[in-house]
């Protein structure tokens, strides 16, 4: 019994599973859609009651699944026991992300909240949209790519916060004796440092000194290296990927050739 | 008799061809410079009777151009049946184009419009720029490229979308109190979200409250990160085309030769 | 006699060539400085006189430079006639450049000018920063991965320049009645798609509607990609070339083994 | 005794060793946030005792592990003898940060200066960031990478220059005349090229004549290619560095495997 569920779930054989898959899917897509929608104050005020039943509904269906998950997790982790199966399976990535998006409804069930966090709950539902990853294969080349590369990228990341911190001090030395408004404490001059590293550049607030002016040109050419720099190891990420799929080698395997001369190999 | 101008229009080797293929990217370039030049008030006002006869005698023979390539379908697909052939050519995505550039013209003869509707249709003519690809060579690598990574480059976009769905609520939520000018509804962050995470930074829509602005910086960067992606599988893509079109190896293999150094192999 | 000057020019064996081309360089440095420093208002007033004085110097030394190679010009094409070699060597690039560079100074006195042309004239001295490419090596490699990759590269200035068209023919067609003054045509929308495109977002000119805005967060991804594809089209522009400098297989081949499979190379 | 001291600073066998490091790390990090929270001018006023004891504690700190090191210099340079092993430590890459990071403390003791100049001195205390690179090994493949491609990015940047002189002027030319307030003169006109050769585009100063425009515009598009360039070179650089690292071809040939598939070569 369980092990037709635990089919049904997690595996892609049957066509039940697929479809299956497809009604989480589109319940998913709907209810993010009903989250942007609802932003709009007036389709709100006229039908608030329509994204209430849909909400209740949806938290249901994805309540009942996160359950009978967590009731087939013995064909899931067949060499662990129930308790650590179920552990195991709470705690992973995928589970926290489900339970992430139905717990904001029950909260409320709980606790007493006032309403103005209730609000900011609600928002949580927009995590759902994660939850397609658990059904999309194509995100999984992308998701091997990062991973293989992610201490690569944790560096960028620390030299970029080294440069960030560096120069939004010096920033602060600089501009906030002219602009006090602009640049009140080096918390704040993050702000344009982030905005001029990523040379997204709003231009709320920028540097009018030469001297500041100086150190934001300067920061701006490193923030084109920054961008060089995930961009390089990406790069090479892919071409890794890709070439270890490059599976010539069985084929001249087969047919007793080396893939690079040409040569026959020894039997 | 069909056979000759099947050859003018869609073989390069006759010198007729090449002079007809020419004749066609020249129109095609004037048209698109007849629709800018249009927009100017006071060119339009004193030379609109030139840019009418001049939009006439160009529908006229783009529409025998597309008649001529209908009549010539039987020496496109020899092997398919004419009621077939025209099908799969109609539905070509070339042969969409061109039609798109020439319907325009004929629809308000046929249907009853108002005057606004039509003047937009009239920017449909741009795409007759788009006819340009059937006769440059060159976008062929390109395009080759493009196709090779489209998977890649979908799931690229979906991550986007994700990203941009979940930025956009969140920065609806911190700044929709603030700034509800700004930030009306999550449709409408959606165009902070979108100049943020390509690094375009306009600076009409922009966070003003410290909540907002982390979430802006983090968008940022993860926008650093969106450019990294695309780029690193096109890279990838260029580098793969060019290592297939070295297809050396397999020359030299056959003659015992070493890819690498032309040297003889040791049998 | 002509064979020393040659060698005093072109060459870089001896010391004293070394010397000249140190002496160029530093007053092409110097030279754009002087430009630089002309246009701060209270320094030309005070040593207007200094600055005339600098600029007839430098054309006088730039002019006997040039006449120099002319005149060596037979060392350079000993294949060739004096009368080619001096016509081969006046349009080349480089020479090109160096009558550009001194060309400005002697227009006026040949030809009535009236003050305001002269000063634009003046600017083109600011070319002669490029004389120093011929003095720089390092260049080469950079010059010698464009050129590679020339084709590739203007293909995608020729689809920029496609998504640029049709970008701002239809922002102007959407723009235009709700933003007449900074969508006056379509020449001006370009200024719109180039700043969009290219993701510097300056925030001068951005759409207001909501279809604009829909074009425009389109053409801000489709922007990340162009910046794709040239990076593209360069890394592995760059790869290419250092794997043809990969001179492994020649010491290799010295000792008779394979590059790749360090199997043993026939005699 | 020098040997244990050295083994506790430089070495990373010994736990003690680890601990230290730790240590020196979490001291550098809380320093950097003392810097930033000393910048919140309310901070400051009600708790400007403590930030004082912090920074002349952390400053014995530091002082006492630069004397270590000092000390230590012995078993870090055997070869050489104190006099020249100290020479080679202090004006060594780290030392002189080690240094920059404390002299500030103890400038003040030393020479007479007003209070604004000290103020700016105290910023010099982020650079203990930089010290974290000393603890941190990821960092290094970054730092081969970019010192391989040390040249190629510095050619890179001169080209950058160059184009940046040059339409630099050539905007001073083309706008001085009309916003003689956002181009006052040539180095004014820097702050334009840079933001908009870095596509960081802050909106404070853009052209507004037709042809200022034109040239803004060409120099955006480039600079997308010099985005591309440092990206490409990077690129390259990281596929280089784990190609190098692939030493299997080596290990295979030693014992007549293939490379790619492992299988046995004749012979």
């Amino acid at each position: 019994m369980l092990e037709i569920f635990y089919r049904l779930i997690d595996a892609n054989e049957l066509k039940a599973s697929r479809i299956f898959s497809t009604f989480i899917v589109t319940l998913i897509i709907l209810n993010v859609l009903a989250v942007i929608l609802e932003s709009f104050e007036s389709l709100y005020q006229n039908h608030g009651r329509l994204f209430q039943w849909f909400e209740m509904i949806s938290v249901i269906i994805f309540s009942i699944e996160y359950l009978m998950r967590m009731a087939t997790v013995k064909c899931k982790y067949p060499g662990l026991s129930l308790s650590r199966g179920l552990l195991k399976y709470i705690f992973s990535f995928m589970a926290m992300i489900d339970l992430l998006a139905i717990l904001p409804f029950y909260l409320p069930l709980m606790i007493v909240l006032d309403l103005r966090f209730l609000r900011i709950l609600r928002l949580v539902r927009i995590f759902r949209i994660f939850k397609l990853s658990r059904y999309t294969k194509s995100l999984q080349l992308l998701g091997r790519v990062l991973k293989n590369k992610k201490e690569d990228l944790i560096v960028t990341l620390f030299v970029m916060t080294i440069l960030l911190v560096a120069a939004s001090s010096l920033m602060y030395y600089l501009e906030n004796p002219v602009q006090p408004e602009q640049f009140p404490n080096i918390i704040a001059s993050f702000w344009w440092g982030i905005a001029t590293l990523t040379t997204v550049g709003y231009g709320d607030v920028y540097p009018i000194t030469v001297a500041g002016k100086l150190v934001s040109g300067l920061i701006a050419v490193l923030g084109i290296g920054l961008v060089a720099l995930p961009t390089g190891i990406v790069s090479s990420g892919f071409l890794e990927e890709i070439q270890s799929n490059n599976k010539c080698s069985e084929n001249y395997a087969k047919y007793n050739f080396c893939p690079n001369c040409g040569r026959k190999l020894k039997d």
